[in-house]
């Protein structure tokens, strides 16, 4: 590891968005919809993460490719958040996210299925990564792989954290979950679903097994409003849910991926480290829009769990 | 009206959008859809009017305040697709429209309403208006007003259009339809649901009177898949409708604009210039995107008008 001034968490996002909210009366199907107020945020599930991370005050830097004027837009709009972030051109436009609200239904999500990135771009995307975690704390993966992209692009980059010396901390679903399990991540981060649906396995606890036996150091894994748990080859640690958390769930996964990596660096032990990321899960619940927390809510989380 | 090489028609679109298209299976409410092809044009009513004169080989000039990445993003498609345009560049994001398809239901159309313009920014394209009225066939204004425009803009550009001694084609609806009639617009071209609307009148002949009482010179009344009427001082002349057509109507009475336009500078009568425009506006109802026709389905609608 490289002791330099500005070293920080590098938050690899492989396949980022534009996550637009659009409000409208009432939803409905086959109609022309006046949209009534808009909303554009940077987003993708590591994109998520940087910005929570930023909010805990973690120096935290953000890697994704980015391509065309959504990607274009993607990082002007991180540099108006502050955020530190490189990105890698590709040839391709950034996907765009649209949720439709009306306050009444569920939200309806379209989402775009994300660029085609060539070989050369995924190795320009390898090089950009390998310099910036000559100065990292941690690397963080997080959110879905662009179409067409090989799931072992996901091991490389968790090789080149090993060999820098850095932890790396991953949260894909699917093949890539296996792929960066085999390349020895120190702590892979899926929901039970996710954990179920890349394993085969018939439950949480065979399943961590079975990614452990492929070579992950740490499995933790998200119950929703259920709490936590990790898993590593010595033993197994259980955080319940934080009580009375009522709210929109949507990226509380990537607040509590965040909350996971801001202890990890900060040299806590496991069980710390699960309780703050639990607390930082359910603070982001607090919010209405992904990627926010109150670091207020935080602190008062991670105080009432201590207590218990 | 100045005789320099490179006269064209210059075409207004007071608010442009980025026209997306996403394809899902099937289309549904409070899910998330995958989006399984996304489709991005330059849109707007005076863009569809301005891509139509392009395939008809009329020179003509794209006018639009254009902002953030979606306007710089409407500049450059523009340019790949070989249409000359002069953008006025403003503070807010020119807007979005995204419409959800399956083939089975009816489209469902998401708009934005469109950015806010100020006074100053209105007034740079006012000045670029005039400078490019001064080499320009006519001025063709078309589509909506952004949210909290005054409707009298559209007035404005009318005055610099009558004092350049260029004809004005003006499709807009409301208020500033009647804006354009009493600073006397050469043709006005709502259709007759929006013209019974901003009249007030209780039919098309009533309400077409108005218009040319207030002012305008010509009232053509677009009657969907019932032909089209002009009205003058003098006379009434009606088109009949195009026999079995049958398609996508979207972007039809831009066409059918371009039509009207490209007969009038090419010095058509009346009579010859609204079956020209009817073609081509049937013309369009063939093809699956606005802003597209094929000029042999025009060339044989124009025949077959004659022969009847």
């Amino acid at each position: 590891m490289n002791d330099g001034a500005n070293r920080c968490v590098v938050v690899l996002t492989p396949n980022p968005a534009v996550d637009v909210t659009y409000r409208v009366d009432r939803q409905r199907l086959g109609v022309t919809q006046r949209v009534t107020a808009v909303a554009r945020r940077p987003g993708g599930k590591g994109i998520n993460v940087v910005r929570v991370l930023r909010t805990l005050g973690v120096p935290a830097l953000s890697l994704a490719p980015l391509g065309g004027t959504a990607g274009a837009w993607i990082d002007e709009a991180l540099g108006a958040l502050g955020i530190q972030s490189a990105s890698v051109p590709i040839a391709a436009e950034t996907r765009t996210t649209v949720t439709v609200v009306d306050g009444e239904t569920h939200p309806t999500m379209l989402g775009e299925p994300g660029p085609a990135i060539d070989a050369h771009e995924w190795e320009a995307v390898g090089r950009a990564l390998a310099v910036r975690l000559a100065s990292a704390t941690a690397l963080v993966v997080s959110g879905s792989l662009p179409p067409g992209t090989e799931p072992g692009r996901v091991g490389d980059w968790v090789r080149l954290a090993r060999e820098a010396g850095v932890p790396s901390v991953i949260d894909v679903s699917g093949p890539p979950l296996l792929a960066a399990a085999e390349a020895g991540a120190d702590v892979v981060k899926p929901n039970r679903d996710e954990l179920l649906e890349a394993t085969g396995a018939a439950d949480e606890r065979s399943g961590a097994a079975g990614l452990l036996t492929l070579g992950a150091r740490c499995v933790v894994v998200t119950r929703g409003s259920a709490g936590l748990a990790a898993y590593t080859p010595d033993r197994t640690v259980e955080v319940p849910p934080i009580p009375a958390v009522d709210g929109n769930p949507t990226g509380a996964g990537d607040a509590a991926t965040a909350g996971l990596v801001a202890a990890m660096v900060a040299g806590a032990p496991l069980l710390d480290a699960l309780q703050r990321s639990a607390a930082v899960g359910a603070a982001a619940v607090m919010q209405p829009v992904a990627g926010e927390v109150d670091p207020a809510d935080v602190e008062r989380f991670v105080a009432n769990a201590r207590r218990d």
